[in-house]
Order: C-alpha cells, then sequence, then structure tokens
C-alpha cells in the first residue's frame, strides 16, 4: 500500500488509539496528528507516544492529510464531518469506526459532499469495555475482522488505501452492503447488549437486589460483562440502529415465549433439543473461529 | 469438625470428584468410596486419586458411612435416594449438590424416611462447563459459596458435618430456605443460562446463520459461555425450578417490553439511564465481590 505520510485521528480513544499505534508498529505511517474535545486524553495520547502531535478540524491539519480516520462517538458525527468536509485535501481519504453503517452513510451523503468519492464507512469489530487513550494497543485488531461497506461512489484508490490500512493493523476485511452490517451486528452484538444490560437491570430492580447479588457467580458475570460498556456509546449504537435492533428483539421475544411454552407444559424433550442444539451450535462455531 | 473417617461420594463427577479432592487436601477425610453408573469414568476417578475405592448402594458401603454426598444429576436423585434409604447407618449424615432444592427437599420427605433427620440439602454454587471426574479439582469451591438449606427435623450434628465438611473445602456457607435459595437462583443463574441458550438458539436458526456467527466477537462470546453448559443438567435444573424460573421470565419478558417502547419512542435519556443504571449496578457487585 502507499505509505501513508500523514494520519489524522478524530477521536484518540481505545479505537482510534489502537489504530494509530498498530499503524505505527507496522511501519506504515509517519506523522499521526490526534484531534479529540479532552485536552488530558490528548496529552496523555502524546506520552503514550500514539500520537505525535495534537491538531483541529481545520485546513491545516486536515488539508495534506492521506488518511483520517473518524472514531469519535456516534454522536458527534454530523458535525465533524460538516467541520472536515470544506477542509479536506483533494486527495484525502476519511474513513471511520462507527459502530452502525446505515446511519454513517446517510450523515456522509449529507455532510461530506464532494468528499464522497473518497469517504469508505468502516467498522472494526473489536473493543473492550475500557475506553480512552489510556485503553489503547497495537494488537487490538490482530486477528479481529473489520467490515468496509463501500459507496457506489467511492473512488477504488480510497476502498484500496482503508482496506490495506486495516490489513496493515492486523485485522481481516470484509465488505458488507450497509444494511447488511447492520442486520448482523444487531443480532450477534447489540441485541446481546441490551439482554445484558436489562438483566441486571431487573436484579438491581428487586426488593431483595443485594442478596441476589450475593449469590451470583461466574456464569452471572461473564453473561452481563457487557453490561459494563459505555452506556452513552450504546446508548447511541441502538439508537443508531433501532429498527434492525427492534427486529432482533421481536425475534427474541418469540423465543422466549416458545421456552415460556415448553417450561409450562414441562416438556422435557423440546427444552433438552433446544439447550443441546444451542450447545452444540456454539460448539461449532468456537471450532471455525480457531481456524 | 470430627473427622469423616469414610465418605461415600455418589456421582463422582467435577462437582462430587472436587468435594473429595478438597477433603483428602484438607486432610479431613480418610477413605472415599466412589459410586457411579459410568465405570470408565470411576477407573479414572481412582488413577486420578479422587476415590480411593469403588462402592454400591448397598449396606457394604453405606452401612459405616460417615457422610454421604450425592452429587448426581437431579433426575436420577429419587431411585438413588431411594436405594439409600434402608441401608444409612444410624449415624450416617447425607448431603447433596443439587442446584435446586425444593424439589430434593420434597423428594427427600417421601423417601428418605428414618434418615431424614440427618439429611442435610445442600448446594455449592460452582461449576464450570466442564463435567465427569477428569475436570475435578480441589480448588473448586475456595471462595465460593454453598447453601444449605437444612430441615426442621434436621440433627443438629448433622448439620454442623454438613457445614464444617464444606468449610474445609474453602468454601463460605450460607443457610437459606428452600424456596428463597430456589427464587435467587432462578434470577442470577438459571434464567441468565435460558437467556444464553435462546440467544444462541435465535442464532443458529437464521438462514444466513453461518454469516452471523462469523461476525460474533468477544461480547458474544461471553454472553454465550452458559450455552455450552450440559444440556441435560440445565433441562433437568429448569424442569426443577419452573415455578421461580417461570417468575423470572415473565418479569424479563415485562424488561425487554420496557426496553422495546424506550427503542420505539427513540428515548435516548430513558435507555442512557437503564444502561448507566446497570453498568453501575454490576460494578457495585465486582466490587462487593473483591471483597
Amino acid at each position: 500500500m502507499a505509505r501513508i505520510e500523514k494520519l489524522v485521528v478524530v477521536g484518540v480513544g481505545l479505537i482510534g488509539g489502537s489504530f494509530a499505534l498498530a499503524l505505527k508498529g507496522a511501519g506504515a505511517v509517519g506523522r499521526v496528528i490526534g484531534v479529540g474535545r479532552g485536552a488530558s486524553n490528548i496529552r496523555r495520547a502524546m506520552e503514550l507516544g500514539i500520537i505525535d502531535a495534537a491538531g483541529a478540524l481545520d485546513a491545516t491539519t486536515l488539508g495534506d492529510a492521506d488518511l483520517v480516520l473518524l472514531a469519535a462517538p456516534v454522536g458527534q458525527m454530523r458535525s465533524i464531518m460538516r467541520s472536515i468536509a470544506p477542509r479536506l485535501g483533494a486527495r484525502t481519504v476519511v474513513t471511520d469506526a462507527g459502530s452502525t453503517k446505515q446511519d454513517v452513510v446517510e450523515l456522509a451523503r449529507r455532510e461530506l459532499k464532494t468528499s464522497l468519492a473518497r469517504f469508505v464507512p468502516g467498522h472494526p469489530i473489536a473493543g473492550t469495555e475500557k475506553s480512552g487513550a489510556e485503553a489503547a494497543f497495537a494488537e487490538l485488531y490482530r486477528n479481529r475482522r473489520v467490515v468496509l461497506t463501500p459507496l457506489e461512489e467511492n473512488e477504488p484508490r480510497a476502498v484500496a488505501l482503508a482496506r490495506a490500512s486495516w490489513e496493515r493493523c492486523g485485522a481481516s476485511v470484509s465488505e458488507l452492503k450497509p444494511e447488511v452490517h447492520d442486520a448482523v451486528l444487531a443480532a450477534v452484538s447489540h441485541l446481546p447488549h441490551v439482554l445484558a444490560y436489562a438483566l441486571v437491570d431487573q436484579v438491581a430492580r428487586q426488593h431483595n437486589a443485594e442478596q441476589l447479588f450475593s449469590f451470583a457467580a461466574g456464569g452471572f458475570r461473564d453473561f452481563t460483562r457487557i453490561a459494563s460498556s459505555h452506556p452513552e456509546m450504546w446508548r447511541d449504537i441502538c439508537l443508531a440502529n433501532r429498527r434492525a435492533l427492534l427486529a432482533e428483539l421481536g425475534r427474541y421475544r418469540g423465543e422466549l415465549e416458545e421456552i415460556r411454552v415448553i417450561l409450562e407444559r414441562g416438556d422435557a424433550q423440546a427444552l433438552e433439543k433446544l439447550f443441546s442444539g444451542a450447545r452444540a451450535a456454539r460448539e461449532r462455531w468456537l471450532k471455525d473461529e480457531e481456524r
């Protein structure tokens, strides 16, 4: 791939910071400029060697950038796009790391104007429940998947640069239509987050919550780990993708209704069939993952 | 506590085997006799030093036992109780490790006759998704909770012996009424298992299941870990405790209905409140756990 002489990372948290560290580690990037609203986070990112300098959403920072990664919360995306649109260089490629893609594509079509051909929407399927520059590490994307949802208008060179950048981070890159991306992620990521938050909320609301929690063990801990995720971020994801999420939630409520009926009638055979089928599907998945 | 000269473990799997190993490690037990239907598992338990000899549900094995742990699947409990009742020694204390307690208490009242005063129902809240003697290890109960649900009829000596045995395994022992135990475990263990199985089943049933699984990541993996649990065992637990489980499931469906409404009306504030409240409750729980 063409070497990225100047990378601009907007939002230097776990996602943006790890991208910068990974590309630096791979020798794929010259200078990294960080842009962010939190002054202390940007300072910390410099101390940690994630970025080489702090910038702003202005022509100085953006005009000669080869690649810009938008890794700020989805809620800030509109104003960021509006700010960068008139200041991007004629060859600057932009990509993002948002967890939902239809909404980002819609925003980009509205805000990016002439730069749309060089905006390649993306989503690295990686993360931890930690956040901030402090949490960034170069290996975050190693052997993880990144989805790109290229636009018809995209210059092939722009898609190739976005793809190559993620590959240099160690990721495996797929392309999906934005609506397929959102439906898939609703099923395997957004719904589980909602379910985990809901279970913790349910326990916490009971009059004997303290007693209940005191008998919770390892199964509960793992099941609810994602309920320690960033609430604002997940609020934004769930609302941005609420159509697909509501479809999956409806499906899940149907699933629970089936189980309720099975339990009501004490149908041991049906219950075991469901449980053993699920276990087998999960084991197959884990085996495929290992390959 | 009085040293246990002879311990009989009925069902030498993860739970029974780890109990034997822990008591041996603590020097709290003389001979351990294992009883089980799987000849190769019993042989393996001897090779691994978990048990000293194989026995049967007869007077030779049971007549002079100090303590008998029933750690076989709940579905076998009735026939085991029926077999042991006439053969237990006059001082033999019996306890069990079943995940539900009201059903076990009911069975014991029906089957154990004169030995009921020395039957102390119990439930070690520990386990992994592995099973069999091979999976047993002495540290399984260290710093874990064990619930006893003593009966009014119990001899104090019997309760004291059951308690002391689990404490020598490193566990922290609580006493609850059987119906309270079952309600608590329905909320923090049985419901999460059902929810995890249901999610995997839902994904596996979709026409693009393979694609969905291929984009599942760490959050999905942890959320569904308990869907790799033993299907027959969880079938039995869910049916044995179905009244309490149905109550929790009903509550959870109400929770999901609330979230559905929040999503439908795009209520960012309510969604964030629910997510951040759940996260805070989970963080408090984790902190309490560390103490």
